[in-house]
């Protein structure tokens, strides 16, 4: 009984398979035995006190209600990207090589070592984004940066190496695929209907309501149509807006609570899952495309691609966007402060 | 010191970033714990004895050499395709979904729990590819089939959820992304070069010897100049051959043999690690296709893409191919039953 569906944005196709959720369980996704209980962990680099184990502090936010700082930007030690290098391996005609250039960051996003975003008041939240925020601003202002990905692992499965709360920003010199990917299909759409296909995502998907998780003044979330993974959450401006970068400042408290409420309902849906998120935004130039749309995209990792993915470049999805999005609405006894 | 270059199979870029490597542990990729230690699990459905558990027996191969069965064939209880079913998500210009029909076949290795490919003899692991084979061939025979996708998941970090060993067969009636997007790659280059692409890699990869791991008179194996994660093997035939189904019997033990080779090397060089592998080979109709060439693809799985890679399909590897290569040559003492 399997469904074939696109996803619009990225052209990706994902097989739905809801018997494949009956078989015995993959991975342990559950956080809870690797998650902190600590407020304070001595062989951590982002705890307080240790900063002799970080390469330097770019940015530093502090609070007036209280002593200490409240987020802070530092360089990844372990960069993904780092000043370009002289190529190896080029041949012609067969292998393509280039340098890499770019920068590589990491947001602590408290200095408590057991404080999640899922557990900070939605104030506490909204700091982080708008450090996020600012850091966002300042890459993509950079001559050479092309386009910037700001994303947060969350539990090793996840792909995150030190629990205590972080997200990241890498900086690139140049468009990576998908990002390439998603504003030619965009701009496709836009040329083809004269309208901007994530707006009218959100038009379609109100009239619908099957995948709407939830909503308030500025955004609204939900579980994509093609979702590529159990309970996969995107929240979206329900206004156009191509650029993160151009997110007011109002929007952002929306942001932060809209985020929170999204993981709180993740971690009682799918019992603390890890899960990475993403922040799709456009690339330097493109602020005012008319066909571009920012999203924040969700990933609760809970299944595991096997050969058949790797060999085919289909997503297998064991569970219904329709389904996932009832359990993530009735997963909160009410909404508090959205 | 990072680098991009671009699998030119498939089009895939990839990020070498060396530095990576030195950070923090990130999965338990190590299979160890969680293999089998014994014969038989009375709790396994693929243990003989336990046939009760499976849906039916597709296939069986018995040997002269002892009592018993050798490869079992046995349908998937929880398949990813299955008869097509009635589509739900349809809107018009915004989302587009289509039926999927196929099947899903298990090839039971053996009737013993712990016996995997890297400690079968070669004519065992001889048998179980001569399985493969035979069911390849029937499902590209069935008129509606147009692609089979032949893998094999190992440990629970790769996907499988039993640790029997086993490989998989979906047959899909259709042709999945990556099928037709390396068909479409490869095709671009015989028409520029006329040349098979898969050919001139492997008489340049000969010239080079840098990525190199081991030979035999009918396959090359090596590792890519793009690998997506450490350790990546592709065993290629020497000849130009577009069809797994049209390999010869006797290169089926040489192929054996390479795949043995080098998943022990892998063993012994990844401290046992989990892995997928897949066989990328021709679609309906295309067997005779000047610009393909089969590959069997080992991606062993110690790596954990996180955010980043979601965000910008960019896969991050940590270490060089040339010095992935030079540790899997020298990891094993002498070529044995090559």
């Amino acid at each position: 009984m399997s469904e074939l569906r696109c996803n619009p944005v990225t052209g990706r196709w994902v097989i739905f398979a809801p018997e494949r959720g009956h078989r015995p369980r993959e991975v342990q996704s559950r956080l809870s035995p690797s998650t902190p209980a600590a407020r304070f962990d001595p062989t951590c680099p982002f705890c307080p006190g240790n900063e002799g184990q970080l390469l330097g502090i770019i940015a530093e936010t502090k609070s007036d209600r209280e002593p200490g700082w409240l987020t802070r930007v530092v360089p990844n030690k372990f960069p993904a990207v780092g000043p370009a290098a002289a190529i190896h391996g080029r041949a012609a005609n067969l292998y393509e090589a280039a340098a890499i250039d770019g920068s590589h960051e990491v947001l602590i996003e408290s200095p408590r070592h057991d404080r999640d975003i899922a557990c900070m008041p939605v104030q506490e939240a909204h700091d982080v984004l708008a450090t996020c925020l600012s850091r966002y601003r300042v890459l993509m202002g950079l001559a050479a940066v092309q386009s910037v990905i700001v994303f947060r692992n969350r539990g090793s499965i996840a792909g995150a190496s030190l629990p205590h709360p972080h997200s990241q920003l890498i900086a690139l010199h140049f468009v990576p695929p998908l990002v390439r990917a998603r504003e030619a299909l965009m701009a496709n759409y836009h040329r083809k209907m004269e309208r901007c296909l994530l707006c009218d995502i959100v038009t379609y998907e109100q009239s619908d309501g099957s995948r709407i998780v939830a909503e308030n003044d500025a955004f609204i979330t939900l579980v994509p149509f093609a979702a590529s993974v159990p309970c996969e959450i995107w929240i979206l401006p329900k206004q156009h807006q191509a650029d993160f970068a151009d997110i007011q400042a109002e929007a952002i408290r929306l942001l932060a609570a809209s985020q929170r409420d999204a993981l709180v309902r993740l971690a009682q849906a799918l019992d603390d899952p890890s899960y990475n998120y993403v922040i799709d935004t456009a690339s330097k130039g493109s602020s005012d495309a008319p066909h571009l749309h920012w999203c924040l995209r969700i990933l609760p990792q809970v299944t595991v691609p096997g050969g058949f993915e790797l060999g085919s470049d289909l997503a297998i999805n064991p569970s219904l966007p329709e389904e996932d999005a009832m359990m993530l609405r009735s997963s909160l006894p009410a909404m508090t402060e959205m």
